[in-house]
């Protein structure tokens, strides 16, 4: 047993597929954002946009997020001590779940470390503690659903992405009586299109299935007050947990899901990723506290977001640029292919400054490699005019065609 | 199907056992650790002295780490915004992973969003990457690696706890060839006893497997620098991988490991649970390098913290309360029932101003319910005359035996 030797191979495997990846050290700069430092090693010290980020509100530097974190961190201190059951249950803990549960018009909420983790635990408690259940699975959910279903132990259907006809058929195949569980995203964050969520519900009901929804590229963005596609769609009170991220549109970090009081209760007792692990520093729980307030009353962020994306890609669409038919925020320019896309995106930051990672397997399929946008309302019409001027020219440089919206 | 009823019956399960967990609301105030806040619903928003915390040095309210996260706040805003691989990945992420590989004498450290992530991702992650794994787990081990090891799929066979000649016993039985992993703690943080990390290095040497050290209760807190019990028994250079955290002794939020530069990369491009989750906030990643720089300088909060336990151990044996034999500075009481150590818990609450939560199944084995106190440097010897009268007076209010040390 020679384990370098494995563990040797397991890199070089992603070198030969191109696919080793390089983390591009950067700061971003309060109050100048998408602006950005970039270290040396890239393209030395110099400043940089920030084409990627997932902060797409720009509320990370929010005056009212900065304040409350700093009020926060003085109050109280950096981290919470302990799990939510012992010492780690803060007052702020309470107040975002009170907010959070609000937000979707739920009974409750219960905060998680990550996104990742709510939906690992929260998909693998929910399964277990239903004898025999079924999980009907969206063939693009997030890694983190798939983790939560494959650790669940459950029977799992994949149903074809979006595909109401063959969720449909997969349902009617299974007892009636078995417990059901169907688990899917609003908005797919890689191609940017949406869910069917009144159709799948409509499934649910006539199955008597339970639903889940990822919310977590829609929550902040969507919706009157940012309660996500769930809301925008009117069908919050049809889906029964709803999951969401404070890590991105909110702007901080953490987790969560919404339900009804029985299903919280349940997951918050039995979940071992909720039970077993420090609860998330006050700090940030106030700061999300405050960002969640601010965007349940201001639609100005998500405005101005959808109004840089849809510019964003209609510039593309005008230069020819290959941008994928995205209904969202997300501006997603086809590659298909990993060492290309890797190429093109070193080149932007070398030379313009330009910073976009290059998306590859396993977060896309494997000849799907892609770049994506994520413009938000501090991205101005200017920087998109040099970025597209950039990407016209890398494009011509590399010899690849200039093609209709693919 | 009745989906109500069941988790009707899930909750219902945990009142009939006594084990019904319910948060206490609380805020710490910082400069005056282990002083807090309760807030109505338990004894009313009036002070109280946190006894069960595991920000076990009080760095979480330390000058250093306050104002280090006060300045990154500041600097580059609340969140990361992305994956480490997508915007995510901050200076201050690659510092701290310098220092705390520096600390561990490693080649490289991976940072993760919490101590439970680093074990569970880093474990299944392992473990599938090398063909026929087989894994040697101790019987006492946390709740993350157990969930580690369930998910990489891998055979597993549990050695009796700290016991050398039962995993001698399991490691001769597999092939020479097969690919080992034993998996222990170092500081075992319910029973507060230590493993005996060269005795197993030894063995890992002699069968060829690789070694894996949980030190969360042990980082900043043993050996010179805070590089834990692998640094205090100078074994650090033979174990493989040391996982710890950030959320405990470091005060504030994470989890990581160390190990040569080869397992990191292999950890980091393979794991599901980092690469696909919003990275570390940069606030905390700064809060944290000030923290283990401090530690590694400062050896007077790990005396204080020792010498506070050690006083406290001896007024409880003096007293007669069932303390059981802790070679660390974890106080475990033992109490034997859930109903009643959660009855011990609420009485101290409520009549004394005293936070301890009771510690119940399935964070310890049933019948072995007890409560566990952390006395820091901050903890006073007048506290803990007070706390150990508490005691004595409700262990004879409930007509509970007063015994030697359990």
């Amino acid at each position: 047993m020679n384990y370098q030797h494995i563990f040797d191979q397991a890199i070089e495997r992603l070198h030969e597929e191109g696919r080793y990846r390089v983390f591009i050290d950067i700061l971003r700069n309060k109050g100048a954002f998408p602006n950005a430092r970039c270290f040396a090693g890239h393209n030395g010290p110099k400043p940089i946009t920030v084409w990627c980020s997932n902060d797409y509100l720009a509320m990370g530097q929010h005056p009212k997020v900065v304040t409350a974190m700093e009020e926060a961190l003085h109050d109280v201190g950096a981290g919470s001590g302990g799990t939510r059951n012992i010492g780690g249950n803060t007052h702020y803990h309470i107040e975002l779940e009170n907010e959070l549960a609000d937000l979707h018009g739920k009974e409750g909420a219960l905060l998680f470390t990550s996104g990742y983790v709510s939906n690992e635990a929260s998909l693998a408690t929910l399964a277990k503690l239903l004898p025999g259940c079924v999980i009907f699975s969206d063939e693009l959910n997030h890694a983190s659903m798939i983790a939560g279903i494959r650790n669940s132990g459950c029977e799992k259907r994949v149903f074809r992405h979006n595909d109401l006809e063959h969720l449909e058929e997969l349902l009617a195949a299974e007892d009636i009586d078995t417990p059901k569980l169907i688990a899917f995203e609003s908005v797919y964050s890689m191609d940017g299109d949406v869910a069917p969520v009144h159709a799948i519900c409509d499934l649910a009901e006539k199955y008597n299935a339970l639903t889940y929804i990822d919310e977590v590229h829609a929550v902040g963005m969507y919706g009157k007050r940012g309660g996500g596609i769930t809301e925008r769609d009117e069908a919050a009170d049809r889906v029964d947990i709803i999951e969401g991220t404070l890590g991105k549109a909110f702007g901080v970090m953490g987790g969560y899901i919404a339900a009804d009081k029985k299903i919280i209760d349940c997951i918050r007792s039995y979940a071992p990723g909720f039970i077993f692990t420090t609860s998330l520093s006050p700090v940030l729980v106030a700061g999300v506290l405050a960002s969640v307030k601010h965007l349940k009353a201001s639609s100005e962020e998500r405005d101005a977001q959808q109004a840089s994306a849809a510019k964003l890609k209609a510039m593309m669409r005008e230069a020819h640029l290959p941008v994928m038919d995205s209904t969202t925020h997300i501006v997603p320019l086809m590659v298909g292919d990993p060492v290309r896309a890797k190429k093109i995106s070193d080149i932007l930051l070398a030379e313009y400054g330009v910073y976009v990672q290059p998306i590859n397997f396993p977060t896309v399929p494997r000849g799907t490699e892609r770049l994506r946008f994520t413009p938000g309302p501090a991205h101005t019409e200017e920087l998109m005019a040099e970025l597209v001027d950039a990407l016209v020219e890398i494009w011509d440089r590399l010899d690849m065609e200039l093609q209709e919206a693919a």
